[in-house]
């Protein structure tokens, strides 16, 4: 099965959540939007040439089917790319684990834009800096030590225990993409989620993951996505 | 089966979706935070009694399984509830609607609070008037056009067409809620969508619905919950 992603090109984004699994896995896809013509197809496909359009990117289509929401998408994904237990109490754990890191996201992209997505950071630049004052004493902390105390009850070494899964790779990005955005805070913040760093090393060294890392497929990270290097905001 | 709900008590919040689904269903269950000695049940799940602890209020309890999530608990229970198909593609399409209404949910919580959930409304009033401008301008539209189109294309009468589902029991809430936050700002943005209206008429008149929100178990809407009623944000 040939998948399709469609996704903004030019960003890792959202989209990278997916492309980190299809990558790991080896899977064979197209990333449309980054062909010419794609950009196209996928506002249609949002536009509602389908009868289930996605609300927004990053969507996934597989024959007929279009699966929108990175979280979804995963789900969906996990078992076939076997980065997913496929017993339904396993299946829903890890389901739970990766929407909370669809909440992080949500409030990692809006330490830059905290008022609005449609307007410019240059335009929210006082209420971001108060945000992400608050979001680096308060929010980064509670969610990485969640998933710290998560992996040292699953006795490790990953996640969900003993094999890796789509979350593993969830909380690589997350944390290469904090240490992007946040390079200062995140120095002090590591020693309290060693095992978070552990599980990010090992999954860097994934063949799969390893070698997208290295290919021009891998967009680098900048300030059009969602983790953004704004000295200003390094608190 | 008997379900057990843990949520906040003393206001609807994101618990409500859930209940709304069990409700309709006449489904059995326990609101146990709403007991006594259940808000310490419920902090002792989160502080990690269990294996797998949930970030978050709302959670289910069925047997040994513990969900968080909101969507996540409604992909578990709406075909057991009869609120969703059983087919997979029949299950994301909704679970995707669902994952929407949370992102959009998540929005509304932020026009009280875009700093930071930690602080006071009176804390961020400023920033709050700001975001809830754009929210009011851009969001809404964007999120019940995005619905009313979904359901003009399912054929109806509900979202995901001829059948009633959670997805219709959580426009339900939101046309509620936002009614109760922004009466001024509904009274025109309803206009453009008779079609989701014609969902919350026909929702309220469901009896397990009907009689749910007539009981002392519908916490009414207040100052604590999602929707908020600040006349000084509804513009």
């Amino acid at each position: 099965m040939r998948y399709e992603l469609f996704y903004w090109p030019g960003i890792q984004g959202r989209g990278e959540f997916v492309r980190l699994a299809l990558e790991d896995a080896g899977a064979s896809y197209d990333d449309v939007a980054r062909r010419k013509g794609g950009i196209n197809r996928m506002l249609a496909t949002m536009g509602g040439r389908d009868k289930h359009p996605p609300f927004a990117p990053p969507f996934l289509k597989v024959g007929k089917l279009v699966i929108g929401q990175v979280a979804a998408i995963l789900f969906y994904l996990g078992p076939r790319l076997k980065l997913a237990p496929r017993d339904e109490a396993g299946k829903l754990w890890l389901h739970q684990l990766q929407l909370t890191v669809t909440d992080f996201v949500k409030e990692i992209h809006d330490t830059h834009h905290p008022v609005g997505s449609g307007l410019y950071y240059e335009d929210q630049k006082p209420e971001a800096r108060r945000y992400t004052e608050n979001f680096l004493d308060e929010r980064v902390q509670k969610y990485l030590g969640y998933f710290e105390s998560v992996l040292r009850k699953s006795g490790g070494p990953y996640l969900a225990g003993r094999k890796v899964t789509y979350v593993d790779l969830s909380v690589f990005q997350l944390i290469e993409g904090l240490r992007y955005a946040f390079p200062r805070a995140m120095k002090d913040g590591e020693t309290k989620i060693s095992g978070l760093v552990a599980v990010r090393d090992r999954v860097a060294e994934r063949s799969g993951v390893k070698t997208y890392l290295a290919s021009p497929r891998r967009i680098a990270f900048n300030e059009m996505g969602i983790f953004r290097r704004y000295p200003e905001l390094d608190l």
